[in-house]
């Protein structure tokens, strides 16, 4: 065995040791640990400030773009956000424990489905430091241990991060190694923690599709995947035109570079003639660069021309595309079933809406698109865990098992089913 | 591509297809599907008993073992408990499209949680032809379309029972494509369909560790695993004894070759000298096998020693063997705690039982067993979907991700959000 193979058997190991303990530890304890990581991060600014300058440093001098620079940033105020954070989630309700159903059968056995964290939870992120304190909080409060692999250029500020919430784990007496950080952050860490059958319940790998990509084709441990969203805001020929606006501007320019911005913007052909005009000068007013087809450019008329450098062809493949930019394809459909149909064959099953008066329209979208979040009259912006009220998120799965959507404690759960009886035999 | 991965890839489009119609079929066109299914078997039986009458010649002429020649078997009574399986499953509520939680957030936004189908299925099986027929039944009435690969060995049976089907479907109106056999079951289809990932929402194996174990190794679409069962019954000091021995005799003699028969029997040490004899002299009886410690050496006492060629000493591994035949790994352990300590480090998460009049003891059992299915006073037999009440089942997850323990309708759903606003942005 490899030193690197050791090395994650050995977390593998202590996690399962924590683990087993952490299903047996009272929620109040959990509770009491949660703050009292808290108050070891904030004990601890100077250090992490100060280690987390170390990356930056680093990665300026390897020349790392700024938005990477950014993310990796710590500063007191995000610190204390990070701390926060463990508080919030300390006073969330706790999903462990929940009965899920009851009922009884005629032979007199009495079932329970009752709610278990799932064990221990590998998390593979990238460049941001507050996601170590995030992840760490999100599984202790589901009860399970988790082992964190975070990106190679925050290894110093996660160190210091992990080290504090380890002092805060072992002061409350939950086992330190409830959280613990791979100290080697590099891809080989990434393949052997997808093979940890048997020590592992779930892998949930978070960052570009790179990432992703090479834990899917290695993982054996089953996988919750985090991919892009090719989001989709279908105007109908029933559309309140105002809103439409709204839902288009906030959907593509409130943060373009995340999974929940809208990439293609439909419009049905009955409203192509006023709305594009409409919508496309207030995207281009905010600097979009609009890939229209053949009917979106003539019904934006003059403006097509007059924008030339912002407005161009799209091709087949812009519809495909997560720019995470201002960016945005636009097409012309013929209905709603067009719509839909457009978006099932292009889109990524994670994020659509309708802007409709057409209740009718409405529903048959809703039933018709089949992604995780399907909204009328809303914002793409509102797949997200806070907005859905779960306290908490430590992810957006863009699979169908198990975790669909925003992924809040109940999803880093499994159950069990607790069987109570007389002596019944079959 | 090759002639095998062009044939997954064709049997992948179709299932696709079929899927995205079932997706918007009435339940009611469902069910009468289903009724037309299993007309259509009937119809069939002699060319479906002609089929089988081959393949169990060729399996006889192989050299097979006399139990897998019976599972392979069919006849006009196994057939007509097919269809009729099939008319059961079309009566029983559909899952899909039931709301499972509903709630509104501050802002307006209406909220709710809706249960959809997963989309296509993958299952891999081995011999019994009737799970050709079971499988098919239960994908389509929870709206997803199946990819079958069945064991080479049943080829011909299922051949014949899938065109049946696909009449079925066809009669009904709905995708002929909506049941798929993989009419080439050779190990490399296994593959690749563990490979189609955007093809195959759920890969299932079903059948013997090896094949399971394939599967794991190479597939990169989601799994949902049926491993084995180590399942235990413990012999608390305060069981009542005629009930202990009831649920030993009906856990290890009813079924001994399926996964929820007991594997391991552990003792209380204060109890032993009573119990061990009584339920050692029952088992005995039955041809039971015991491999036991020291401790149940001495309490078995006498009958040790006249049985000896049923009783021998018990090797650690037998503590960790899924014997499915009339051997039980005997052990006394010193409490609870003990006993729970015993079969997490030793058992397979699947199905463990306590005897006991203790309230205390049983729900420190129930609470500190980690398996799928937790009993107090009852059988492990009990792990089945039909004894739940569900209805149905189409294996028993050993996973702890989406379904485990019995998976019956619910658990081939996935589910999406629909979020009705009034033009509400973040």
């Amino acid at each position: 065995m490899s030193d690197l193979a050791q090395l994650v058997a050995t977390l593998g190991q202590q996690a399962r040791a924590a683990a087993r303990a952490l299903a047996g530890t009272p929620p109040a304890r959990i509770d009491a640990a949660l703050r009292a990581m808290a108050d070891e991060l904030l004990a601890a600014e100077a250090s992490i400030l100060a280690a987390n300058a170390a990356d930056v440093a680093a990665a300026r001098a390897a020349g790392q773009v700024p938005a990477l620079v950014d993310r990796l940033t710590l500063d007191s105020k995000r610190l204390a956000a990070c701390a926060a954070g463990l508080r919030e989630v300390a006073a969330l309700p706790h999903p462990v424990g929940q009965v899920l159903r009851e009922w009884t059968q005629p032979n007199g056995l009495r079932f329970a489905k009752v709610r278990v964290p799932l064990g221990v939870i590998g998390f593979i992120y990238e460049s941001r430091p507050n996601v170590t304190c995030d992840a760490a909080g999100l599984c202790l409060k589901s009860g399970n241990a988790v082992i964190l692999r975070g990106g190679s250029e925050a290894l110093r500020s996660n160190t210091a991060i992990a080290a504090a919430l380890a002092r805060g784990l072992a002061a409350s007496g939950l086992p330190a190694t409830s959280v613990q950080l791979v100290p080697v952050p590099d891809r080989e860490t990434v393949r052997l923690l997808g093979e940890a059958t048997g020590v592992i319940d779930l892998l949930i790998p978070r960052g570009g599709r790179g990432l992703i990509e090479t834990v899917v084709r290695s993982a054996r441990v089953p996988v919750i995947k985090h991919y892009d969203g090719i989001c989709a805001l279908y105007v109908d020929r029933a559309a309140d035109l105002a809103m439409a606006e709204n839902l288009a501007l906030n959907g593509k320019c409130s943060r373009p570079g995340v999974c929940n911005a809208i990439e293609t913007l439909l419009v049905h052909r009955d409203i192509a003639a006023t709305a594009l005009p409409r919508l496309g000068a207030a995207l281009l007013e905010r600097g979009v660069q609009l890939r229209v087809d053949e009917p979106a450019r003539r019904a934006l008329g003059d403006l097509a021309a007059r924008r030339a450098g912002q407005v161009t062809a799209a091709t087949p493949a812009d519809y495909r595309t997560e720019f995470l930019d201002l960016i945005l394809a636009v097409k012309v459909v013929d209905s709603t079933a067009d719509a839909i149909a457009h978006i099932e064959a292009n889109g990524s099953h994670h994020t659509d809406t309708i802007v409709t008066a057409d209740a009718a329209a409405a529903e048959q979208f809703l039933a018709g698109v089949d992604s995780a979040v399907v909204l009328w009259n809303a914002s793409t912006r509102f797949n997200d865990g806070f907005e859905f009220g779960f306290g908490a998120e430590i992810g957006i799965s863009t699979d169908k098992l198990h975790a669909r959507g925003p992924m809040g404690l109940e999803e880093l759960t499994s159950y069990k089913y607790v069987v109570r009886g007389n002596g019944q035999t079959r």
